[in-house]
């Protein structure tokens, strides 16, 4: 029987999320699919998304998908084993393009709720420090919030990171 | 036997903390009292607040109690599935009107040891960022901390919301 | 037999991460050693220090080591309970100082992957709030979320604390 299965990890910076995905992923055969949500705005983004890149190697397709996610996921063939890393960055470049959050989350949760493949989704969790200063930031905190809920609600597995090691919630 | 528990939700913002305490309550035979701590400063809290509102729904007898949250859990009948919702702005506007914020934790903390019905209480948690920058921020993240754990100590159930969903601690 | 062991406490401010560690390591026999890595740059900092040394009471041998933490924790005699509080501090001691954080670290993890006795050590979660406006803070949440994750590989025990209560995470 195939793995139609959608597994949602989530947890804060440097927490391991990535590698984690990772890891679960390469445990299946390949070929992989990456599908990378980050944009190269300025060098430390460049950095870290090299370093990410560097740690994958060899065996990964890597599809970038700042903002098209839905129509990256729908391309990809059955029973591949996908990451998708991240959902923050995802819903960053939308509210950058001043998008519609809440139908774009819409359609993504939509697109999520039927894998055709063991899929791996990271997230962060932004919404554990002190209320933010400014209006933009709370708006995005919010936001990234209910999709985290969303997605968890469909996802088959749901762990949080912390310290490297997974937590398992659902 | 009555149902005489604590159960205390603690989660970051837009964890789902609300939502899960309306479930847990609704489960139970109504009326149901939701303790309401939240003031309508601006815009944005008066949305959230609808919002809230207008989730809940039908069977829900609102109480308003933005400081005098120990005169409210008093003046209720044994029994009754009680939500109060949430210590974290409670503790805010008793830190804004300048008041002795420890003495009125012990108060509350002693109210809530020894709940009359199935209560239901919800928090913030506000201490997995960086340090804020500002003294004021950090005097309140210590003291949200602190009853937190002052709460969580005297509850029968500490569940930790995670993108909707609960993780139990106690 | 022995219990060289080391235990990884993490959590977010005011969680209760010293308490608990204080709890753990007194349940062994005494002599107990506190490795401090606070430094008392201002009063605030002075008032938390007292605090903590206030609490903890008679029994305990106080090492200070702001940055030579590896040099502390070779000097300490064979199956001697120790707390080392906290590492988030340590770190940030070595990033005002303007040292090789990738180095220091790597040197800390060696020593700590060789416990000689029941090892507690305490740091903090910063992570999971909102990314933070400047690049120092950020550049600081990255090590010490590696940090973090290198401690937790090699811990025997990790406990995530909740409002002063331990979730086992591994």
């Amino acid at each position: 029987m195939p793995d139609r299965s959608l597994t949602f990890i989530i947890g804060g910076a440097r927490s391991g999320k990535s590698a984690h995905a990772e890891t679960l992923a390469t445990a299946l055969p390949p070929p992989w699919a990456y599908i990378a949500t980050a944009e190269a705005y300025d060098d430390e983004m460049r950095e870290r998304i090299a370093q990410h890149r560097s740690r994958r190697g060899e065996g990964w397709a890597t599809i970038d998908a700042p903002l098209d996610l839905v129509g990256a996921l729908e391309l990809l063939p059955d029973n591949q084993p996908v990451l998708v890393d991240c959902l923050t960055l995802w819903l960053t470049n939308h509210m950058l393009s001043d998008h519609d959050l809440e139908a774009e989350c819409r359609r993504l949760a939509d697109v999520l709720s039927r894998p055709r493949g063991p899929w791996f989704v990271v997230s962060n969790e932004v919404g554990q420090g002190i209320v933010p200063d400014n209006a933009l930031a709370r708006r995005f905190r919010d936001a990234a919030g209910r999709l985290n809920q969303q997605v968890a609600a469909i996802a088959d597995t749901v762990l949080l990171m912390v310290a490297g090691l997974p937590l398992k919630v659902k």
